[in-house]
């Protein structure tokens, strides 16, 4: 696969994280594709770019479909890049087959959604569908006090369209499960139904700095040991809303950092999340609660920031069935799932109606450089994305 | 103070780290005040810096007196350098009073002592007194896979003089106490007759990274889950041998450190002290079956190598007599302590008759840039060790 070339891994995967020169690579090769097969591109201020392919009725709202070419910094192959390039498939084999529709189609790369470089995930989607301020996503810093408008201006692919000014007949996305249900229960496609909620929260704790060997235990004021119980916490929180809950610490940094320094600050990550509401809102509530306990018994005090949040998603009933009905049709086992990742697509349900395709990963392996699909799967799964979108462009 | 503006911190301490630029500027300062003072200055191939005021018998075995120039990330003004220009105060005072001993006495400034760029602490001191093998430190890395015995080169204070080559009367090492006991007992001056011994374990589990949203709870393998518990378990075991031991996770590192992916890999060092060895073996011995423990329920595997390691020390009496009479006779409050710090001088009490000097500090603190003494403390400090080190000189 070309794209795969494009920021490559160190184990076989892909670091192509949002609004680096890698991205601004992957987005010229897929301009130069989108060019190929015919579609005019539009870009927003976002940097999201929507490559058009006219229908018979130019005035109708077009159908779009997509996901993101962005990566996480030890990335998979196929997560993002599979929605993009099956929506650039489905313009290729309507090309091929010299079938038109009357609804343009639009082919999207969203900016952003990993949300590794830049918090929150689904950025640019998020500012589209008028739940997030341009503003504040442009002030948006990476890890090196670099900010999400200049590092897209400097990539060269801030656009001049207006956000959100696209009006949409639909929006449909193909993406991998990134979880193991289709594939333990050998089932070809996922007809999402739901994501579910999700809250990123950012913990900044605050001890002292001190020597390890020459602070006696009753003086300390541990930041690490901090940061060791709310991750042990935010565990138990998850394990006990099983199975409607998921939830850990993946980002962590500890300052100073040295071997022989009781940290004196930390700053992480929450990652909280569920189908439910009313699950998701008293993960949060206990959270915060435990993190005010532990902080209180080790004398060090927390700021808490959320970074992240989006309420669980009921998708589009019409488009779920145009899903559900294509992969019937095409004679491919399925299933109703809930989407445990957040999409793209569950911001533009707010805007437009939506529904996603998944289709099986080996292992249910993803955010991994060994992230795999077999071509039968992505086959299924293009084929679905196909009939669905041409179902509803009309022919 | 001309030495704390090399390598100035964030927050008014130093950043002054072994083998950078601002070391190698730290180190000309020192020589320049050397060759004022009439010092001949000798480095060995570790870098360790000799300064030699002759004696009035050129072949009796010199005093010697000394700690480091070298600082935490976020280090204090005192840590170290306090026992280096004490070393040349008592030079500059036997130039201004024109006394002559009869031993030569050699002021030393020990490379890497503080072990964070590379672990472990007080490395040269520990290549001179023959327990560290001399091309094994050369190979020592840092965070960036830079080589110390590269590094040294770079800076150009890599020496000619075989290391340990020279032999010592005596070794006295003035030091902040780093810890609250001196001023909470407003006590002027410690006498160290101990260290406490210290192992450095470093950790790396090895788990399977993956989506944190859509990864079921039971298919996870959280690295960084597993390093939360050893955080735990290590201050849960300290503080079950108080108050006879420390311990604390000070450097932690998470891959790769993304906020929706569940850590597939972490490495951080344990620190765990005590001045009873049967103490330090059996807190070993509890960390090490403690991981093996947790990472059995988490699925995820370990290595553990040890970095760092040197058994309680008791200092020599006659040299600790030395302190302990100069401050009587000074008219110095003082008591006996043990240090819960390494030193250089614990390695050097292997190969020649050591002991140590301790003044308070402001609450105790130190691996912290707001690390303070007062003025009064410093000179009472320097007194003694200017007793204790032209006693033993003879005049
Ligand atoms: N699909 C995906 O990995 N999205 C990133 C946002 C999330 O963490 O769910
Ligand atoms: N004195 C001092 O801070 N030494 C560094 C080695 C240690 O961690 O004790």
């Amino acid at each position: 696969m070309e794209m795969a070339k494009i920021g490559p891994g160190i184990a076989g995967g892909n670091n192509r994280q949002t609004l680096t020169d890698e991205d601004g690579e992957g987005r010229h090769l897929f301009k130069k594709w989108c060019d190929e097969a015919g579609l005019e591109m539009g870009v927003d201020e976002m940097g999201t770019m929507f490559a058009r392919r006219e229908g018979t009725d130019p005035a109708a709202l077009p159908v779009y479909v997509g996901s993101h070419l962005d990566t996480q910094p030890t990335g998979g192959k196929f997560d993002g890049v599979l929605g993009v390039l099956g929506g650039l498939e489905v313009i290729r084999s309507l090309n091929d087959l010299g079938i038109k529709t009357k609804h343009p189609i639009v082919v999207t790369n969203w900016t952003n959604e990993e949300g590794t470089r830049f918090a929150p995930a689904m950025l640019a989607s998020g500012v589209f569908a008028g739940v997030l301020e341009q503003d504040w996503a442009y002030a948006r810093q990476d890890a090196h006090g670099k900010h999400f408008g200049d590092e897209l201006e400097r990539i060269g692919w801030k656009g001049s369209e207006k956000v959100g000014a696209r009006k949409m007949k639909a929006f449909f996305e193909l993406h991998i499960e990134q979880g193991p249900i289709l594939e333990d229960e050998e089932i070809e496609i996922g007809v999402v139904t739901h994501g579910q909620g999700l809250k990123w929260l950012q913990v900044t704790l605050t001890g002292m700095e001190a020597h390890t060997g020459s602070t006696p235990m009753y003086k300390r004021r541990n930041a690490g040991l901090g940061m060791a119980r709310v991750t042990e916490l935010v565990h138990e929180v998850a394990m006990d809303y099983q199975p409607d809950a998921v939830g850990a610490v993946g980002h962590m940094e500890v300052y100073p950092n040295s071997r022989n320094i009781i940290a004196g600050r930390t700053v992480f990550t929450i990652d909280i999340r569920s189908p439910e509401k009313e699950v998701l809102d008293a993960m949060d509530g206990r959270v915060r609660e435990g993190i005010a306990t532990i902080c209180e018994a080790l004398d060090i005090s927390f700021e808490i920031e959320q970074v992240g949040h989006f309420d669980p998603v009921a998708f589009d009933t019409d488009c779920v069935k145009a899903v559900r009905d294509a992969a019937d049709r095409l004679g491919y086992s399925h299933r109703d799932i809930v989407s445990g990742a957040g999409h793209d697509a569950c911001w533009i349900n707010r805007v437009a109606p939506t529904a996603m395709v998944f289709c099986p990963c080996v292992d249910g392996l993803s955010h991994n450089e060994a992230e795999e699909i077999y071509p039968e799967w992505a086959a299924a799964g293009c084929d679905v994305l196909f009939h669905a979108v041409v179902e509803t462009a009309e022919i």
